[in-house]
């Protein structure tokens, strides 16, 4: 997949960009390129040859087209708040970075539709449309500062995609330029499209196949009302069970999440939302909709936690409150942040039946790696968001909550889930994906990825590991005594 | 794309597949293949070289081989429902069954997930989850019959989708079996997958990328009530607006269908559904959940219709009411067979709010073309299914509803929709593909099908057109005079 090993001169390209570009959309001084050398994975740097911030979609064709003359790889770039590394330059590559294709194009509140440029923020969209009472309803953590360029790139998901799904769930067409400088235009404002479903490829396919120019999205209509139930678990069995067992009633909450101790301890005494110190684990359940809905809703899931062994139970009486609440479970990063130098940020996802055998799980790594995890969960779509803690000055460290992450991902995909569930691959994942698929699995993606960009100029070293590197992490896996997966040793 | 020129001896491939399959899983005789010559798109027929009905992967896996060695290309068929010719076989290839591929493999309520052989009806899942208050919610009309196989191939919809879904939008997981043995995993039980979304790749993909052998469909909850509202309206144009403007008041009925007076006097003397006889166009508008849901929101929609100047509302009082209102709409084709000796069934879609542009422009084809046509509409996704009322036995008359159904799925692009909602497009609408899609468009389909099947063994000629095909038929639309599209041009 790599392609950037090339020796190319940068005057060169600058020269050739210089035609296409004006000059204050080309940075190539190691000065103005240093803030691409790394998205939100800040523990993978590379200084890329040249950042592009093209302003049109005749300036992207000209750039591919320079691209394809130098065989320049290219890494297409939103906000840089990715998770896994997805817009991590190559050295010997270009950043083409969407900042300044930031235009809403069209709000259309009786379609319910907004068409808008991938540089355009994803709280933008539901501010914009917010007269109409409209929202954009995926909402990753970092959506005051994500694009939905990004958001389309790594599918984002968010707190609410339990009820509202992912980006791939309310985005309905794409305009795409491809390597060659081709226009497709995926999807559609319908909810079928003929042919095969190229919008659903493209979304989370982390620039690998094209160049998004337009996105049309789904607006929804802003619920009346919302409350949220602060639940109290004694027992993490107990609070596993519960959410199993509030899905399993056929309620799909607004959002459902769970925070361990290690995670209400360490963010209570910094947000004061009101977290019981003392329990287990808390879980957080919302119900939104008309006031009747909503009044339902809570009821039959205070019923459920109840059943379900809770050792307290509050619901928010007011938007304040309900706001409150959240605030311990949104601080949770910024809180790990503040008791520790550096945190990796785990992202998988399990049946749901499986939490607290993967809590427990988890408190043996952390014996064995001599870390604190710190887990925050998407419980209701078994999204876990496990929070190592570690000190990057320490020598080792880091490669320790590596491996501590890699471990639970691997305890992922053994229990029938997956090694992401909103965050991508990027380069983090690569060795994951080898515990995921098997050889023809991954063969059936590289086929993919040539039937759109056969010399592999987009994006590569992402997303999908060679073959050869595998092999090489099911050798030393085996080497390690550790091997799970036998199909590894085919590879 | 077609590759079923080739000459091959019939005895010499029977002989090889009886080495792998039990004598009364190999049809090859004109009468006992004589049933798989076509399927519901009964105007398109083609006796295939031999049927297979493999029991199990093992068969299937050789089934592939000896078509690879052949290079036999296959036609895979569920219950043969299918309304646009996917399924039709081809001369000089076998046609693969999944008829004997009908076992329910785990159905899991708490999960809420059934795991599926792709033999097994639409219908028979719902059955199956009953007793735990879960159903298998796309809903196509043939659901008694139509397999959950097909339904992937063709990604079936039905009149709930509006609030439930598409196919895509309710199959998790499929286990397919590519062309060359080997097997994929595509998808899991999480909302998210890792890797490029090869999942909503497969699903509409009419059988030309692999044979799916397992599929894991989402189980919802039995809303526990529904209540139907009947409006009638006396124009056209108002029936049109209240559909549109039930949606952007950010109501998402259950379903929300539209018969036009063609359809509703075509189908109220046969069942007797209530309908009125002298309204332009009536509305069928569903309301799901608890008794208070369904309430508020009866309540709501009966505002909007009445301020869109509905001439009379009735609601629904009984279950055995609700299916009386409902009777109506679900014998529109029983109805449309029964008034003429054949009809065709033409499948669309168009933004809401066009509804009664193209009704109005309906009428004017049917003019042109001399022919009654019988608006029936999934109104709520603006997905139509006009029937077209012809007599076979009548020279050209055939043609001339081929050529109507053409002109309609054109305005449906040209009003910024699409040339299928639901029925894929097979063999019937390869022209269609023409008009929607362009030639790089159409160049990534190939390059797609390519990268599983390069040598298009797996229903060659179905579902995407050749460029030659497109050029030809851009040719012939400028002969009469009639290009709109100028891309088609340039093919």
């Amino acid at each position: 997949m790599d392609s950037g090993s090339k020796q190319v001169d940068p005057t060169e390209v600058v020269k050739a960009l210089r035609r296409i570009l004006p000059r204050h959309c080309i940075l190539s001084d190691a000065e103005d390129t240093r803030p691409y050398e790394c998205d939100s994975l800040t523990t993978y740097r590379q200084l890329p040859m040249i950042v592009t911030l093209p302003e049109n979609e005749e300036q992207i064709i000209g750039i591919l087209q320079v691209c394809r003359q130098f065989q320049l790889p290219i890494v297409p770039r939103g906000a840089g708040t990715g998770l896994s590394g997805g817009a991590m330059p190559i050295a010997n590559g270009l950043v083409l970075s969407t900042a300044k294709l930031n235009r809403l194009i069209r709000l259309d509140p009786s379609a319910r539709v907004a068409v808008v440029q991938p540089g355009v923020r994803n709280l933008a969209i539901s501010d914009a449309a917010a007269h109409a009472g409209l929202y954009y309803a995926p909402d990753p953590s970092s959506q005051l500062a994500c694009t939905i360029g990004g958001n389309v790139a790594e599918n984002a998901g968010g707190v609410h995609c339990l009820k509202y799904g992912l980006t791939v769930h309310n985005v309905l067409r794409v305009r795409v330029i491809t390597i060659d400088g081709d226009i497709l235009e995926l999807g559609g404002e319908s909810l079928d499209a003929p042919g095969l479903d190229l919008l659903s490829l493209f979304i989370g396919s982390e620039g690998m196949l094209g160049i998004v120019t337009e996105i049309t999205v789904k607006l929804i209509p802003k619920a009346p009302t919302a409350q949220v139930i602060l639940a109290s678990f004694d027992d993490i069995q107990k609070a596993g069970n519960a959410v199993a067992a509030v899905i399993a009633q056929g309620i799909i909450p607004a959002a459902l999440e769970m925070m361990d101790q290690t995670s209400v301890r360490m963010v209570e005494p910094f947000v004061k939302a009101g977290y019981d110190l003392n329990a287990k684990a808390i879980l957080l359940c919302e119900a939104d909709g008309t006031i009747e809905e909503v009044g339902e809703e809570i009821a039959r899931m205070s019923q459920v936690l109840n059943d379900a062994g809770a050792s307290a139970l509050r619901v928010s009486f007011s938007e304040q409150e309900r706001l409150k609440f959240w605030s311990g479970r949104k601080n949770a990063f910024p809180a790990a942040g503040r008791i520790s130098p550096d945190y990796y940020s785990v992202d998988g996802t399990i049946p749901r039946q499986h939490l607290a055998q993967v809590l427990l799980a988890i408190g043996q790594m952390e014996k064995k790696y001599g870390l604190v995890c710190a887990n925050v969960f998407h419980a209701g779509d078994g999204n876990l968001h496990p929070l190592i803690l570690f000190d990057a000055n320490q020598e080792g460290s880091f490669e320790k909550a590596e491996a501590f992450g890699a471990d639970i991902l691997e305890l992922c995909v053994e229990l029938g889930g997956s090694i992401t569930g909103e965050h991508g691959v990027g380069v983090e994942k690569l060795n994951s994906m080898c515990v995921q698929f098997n050889a023809a699995e991954l063969n059936t993606f590289f086929a993919l990825k040539a039937a759109f960009d056969p010399k592999s100029l987009l994006n590569p070293g992402k997303g999908i590991p060679s073959l050869q590197r595998c092999a090489e992490y099911g050798r030393m896996r085996v080497s390690q005594g550790q091997l799970k997966f036998p199909h590894l040793e085919r590879f």
